[in-house]
């Protein structure tokens, strides 16, 4: 449908605590979800830790593949807080105070009677090149540079930062998606699936089982960018459940586990 | 603590739905905490699609690297299972259909009554050399070969996998943690918590800031395997909230969010 090629991303998610299980990353779902709405393509995330040839390492090979890379977590104050360092050694520039960013830290201290110190400070600190990214939450800005948005870790921050910068963003076909779900077997339904897959080679057919009232049930999410052939697909799909003896039914049950 | 460098692990998480938001992956916590316990740190978490290019490069890239790989996702009977023929190509090896595998299979099926049709037989099918992962839960095995283990995606199913393999990995010295709370900003505290962890380069200190109860809080988070230095920093990081004026609070509090 698309004239270009779908841009395409990556979430680069640094922290240790990510890697140890105390904290649940929430903010590859809402990319994922809001990059499909635009038409940007997520196609790989990845987790490192704070360690600084870890993350530069990372940076420099996501950069390189995709159109945008998206960096959640580090640009705090305290001494585990390393992105916007390692982001400026993957660029091979040098790490400056951001004169902007200081007023609006500077602005906000004053506002709230916590000192500016040296630690504060250190959040003005950007790769030289960068462009400020705003935080409507808690002022302490992200930043780009090149093709890489650095951003909060913490989600409702992180998502603020996300829509400050969303306009400027090369969009592609909105991704569309069909949902089908049913209490039939996956390896009943596969090969019946695998046809249609074959049948419409522009769509993306996946087939989630889940866990819900007791038993198995299996949800099919189609995804594309041409909604009629998104229609006529999900036709054929409910056309195979029906086949096998069982009831189609839209969208995704409440699920106590999903996955695949 | 431990004798040998400790055992490191990496997660590979297969699949289009956790990178387009519709599925929250829930693996990485479970997994990253058992290891924590098991003394194996988890370095680096991967997201893939089912695409074979993309998942064959991330197996041979994390099992040269880490001591263990575990992947999550893919091994179902439906098209876009395409998991275990990627790990055969990414040894080098022929995919076969696995004698024991399908013996279970065929048990199952047989039971409940759904026909062992070509769909399911294709979960019987490893790569040659792999050893079967026991599953309780739903009888398709894992399977592990070299370093690299082979999960289910569904959590309860995933987790299950793990229990049936824990026994045979190398165990380092458990990582312990201790988990102090309080309501001062982290800018307050860095400098006295980089101080801290000057003072214990054994221990690694991590600061977390959270809302709660419409509120900025933060919880330090100090891991490592030597009991006696995580105290004697634990007692450290609670003197420097009291000497600031804040009240140390054991453990992490309810939190509305949290992430870094």
């Amino acid at each position: 449908m698309e004239s270009n090629p779908a841009p395409t991303a990556a979430l680069l998610i640094i922290g240790n605590e990510v890697l140890s299980g105390r904290t649940k990353d929430a903010n590859l779902s809402h990319l994922g979800t809001q990059l499909s709405e635009m038409g940007i393509r997520m196609m790989e995330a990845r987790v490192v830790p704070d360690i600084e040839a870890r993350i530069i390492e990372a940076v420099n090979e996501l950069r390189a593949r995709y159109t945008y890379v998206f960096t959640t977590g580090g640009i705090g104050p305290t001494h585990d807080d390393i992105t916007s360092a390692c982001i400026a050694k993957a660029f091979g520039v040098n790490l400056i105070r951001h004169h902007e960013a200081m007023a609006v830290l500077a602005a906000h201290y004053a506002a709230t009677g916590a000192e500016f110190n040296d630690a504060r400070k250190k959040m003005a600190e950007v790769p030289e090149g960068a462009a400020l990214v705003e935080n409507p939450v808690s002022k302490a800005p992200g930043f780009h540079i090149g093709n890489v948005y650095v951003f909060a870790g913490i989600p409702r921050i992180m998502q603020a930062m996300f829509d400050s910068v969303r306009g400027e963003l090369a969009t592609g076909a909105k991704i569309a998606s069909r949902t089908v779900s049913c209490r039939i077997g996956e390896g009943t339904l596969a090969q019946g699936l695998g046809a249609i897959q074959a049948r419409h080679p522009g769509i993306d057919i996946g087939s989630y089982p889940y866990f819900a009232g007791g038993g198995f049930g299996v949800s099919l999410v189609l995804r594309g960018t041409d909604e009629a052939a998104l229609d006529a697909a999900a036709d054929e799909v409910r056309a195979l459940i029906r086949s096998l003896g069982g009831e189609p039914v839209e969208g995704e049950p409440v699920k106590e586990e999903a996955g695949k």
